[in-house]
């Protein structure tokens, strides 16, 4: 399989829940970290009500942008479940019963317990491809480069092992982490020299406050180890000539 | 002060490490639940890079389909602190030393510790409006309808207090919520039968799993209490007659 250097992805997460601040996402980060191990890089995330014509738009418009875009929420039984529509709508596909889907979820519950609520759920766009959950049953679905995901944070977990063999990402996105006793001004310049230096690598600084102490996580990511090696060596060099000390590498 | 009925924001969070998934964004939460209360309905969350353009576009985009912008990160002393002159680039607005912030820095920190990367944090778009920061000095900035906050939580959390007199909100947001011993399939009709019936009420279902047993949780969300109230009585009258365990309410 020929791998393309550069893959990107957009989340699309779909609920009032979040915009609302009752509930903390935590997919974005879930998905994100899953997609960096494959190789394709999260460009974007935007988080949109339960509105079919904002889920329409945005999911248009991103997908035209992106190699993949995965959407979290709205695939349930209930009133404000309407990704399953909206999609088949974006795509002009009909929004019917996914037979497939129908015949999973028939033998997921006992009998007589798969009731009018619970088929809501294997309507879909016509032909989509499902995406297997090995927790609740209720499979997502994928249409052409888009991904559909419930929000339940445990449940779309578990079905993102599945999705492996869909995704053809690039070379995996690696990481290094240098963790300082120091404060971001304190090294400011020096890092900016590093970036100059190493402008296809993307370094990031993030204080953080830690049992009591303030230090300061210098982020290197790119899909080249030798780059990131070579990027470390160079901080390394400057924080040992300032005398800062070094809390963790990893 | 005359209160519009619906007044929006968007929320900007500006940072690579959030798209990496390396850290988990809590301060869209913390944002939406403060503008909830002031009366202000966050309608978009947006997640970008450390791109210039990308600020520039994307803050152009959203103020000017929401009354607020908020954007977190971005705002600190190292190289990938791009948020201050990215914002100057989409107003159009010089990008240079702020006098009040540089006099608030200069008291703030030890004879000789103001040094150069500190002093990158007075650099704004010219004549910005000071957001005070009671926690670590640094102050953030707005522009027209576009308020510049840091990332890091606890600092941002600080600054919101200070920004109640530059928001002018509508009616607060309030909700009900109402936990059920249930699954959702099992009220799903009779819910959408309320919403039908309360089409300007926001109802949300969220299935709940606590201390091994599942709950749903229906979220009423209006201006108008008197609305809220009538909803929820009704959807206390189909739960009673389903013999559903009410498990809390508030």
């Amino acid at each position: 399989m020929l791998k393309k250097t550069k893959v990107n992805a957009a989340i699309l997460i779909i609920g009032n829940e979040i915009l609302s601040g009752r509930t903390q996402d935590t997919n974005t980060s879930t998905i994100a970290l899953w997609l960096n191990s494959i190789g394709v890089k999260v460009n974007e995330v935007r988080v949109i009500p339960d509105i079919e014509q904002t889920i329409i738009d945005t999911v248009n418009s991103l997908k035209k942008i992106n190699d993949y875009v995965f959407t979290t929420g709205g695939i349930g039984p209930t009133h404000d479940d309407i990704t399953a529509e909206s999609i088949s709508k974006a795509f002009d596909l009909k929004y019917e019963i996914h037979k497939e889907a129908f015949k999973i979820l028939e033998s997921y519950y006992k009998p007589g317990e798969f009731n009018e609520g619970r088929q809501k759920m294997v309507w879909m766009p016509k032909d989509a491809k499902l995406i297997l959950n090995p927790t609740s049953g209720a499979p997502g679905f994928n249409v052409e480069n888009v991904f559909c995901l419930p929000g339940v944070p445990s449940i779309l977990k578990s079905m993102l092992g599945g999705l492996k063999n869909e995704i053809v990402g690039g070379e995996p996105i690696l990481s290094h982490t240098i963790s300082l006793r120091t404060v971001e001004s304190e090294i400011a310049k020096s890092l900016t020299d590093v970036q100059n230096k190493n402008k296809d690598i993307e370094i990031g600084s993030y204080p953080f406050f830690q049992a009591g102490k303030l230090g300061v996580s210098i982020v290197i990511r790119s899909e080249d180890k030798s780059k990131i090696d070579n990027c470390s060596e160079q901080i390394l060099d400057f924080v040992n000539k300032k005398n800062i000390e070094v809390v963790e590498k990893n």
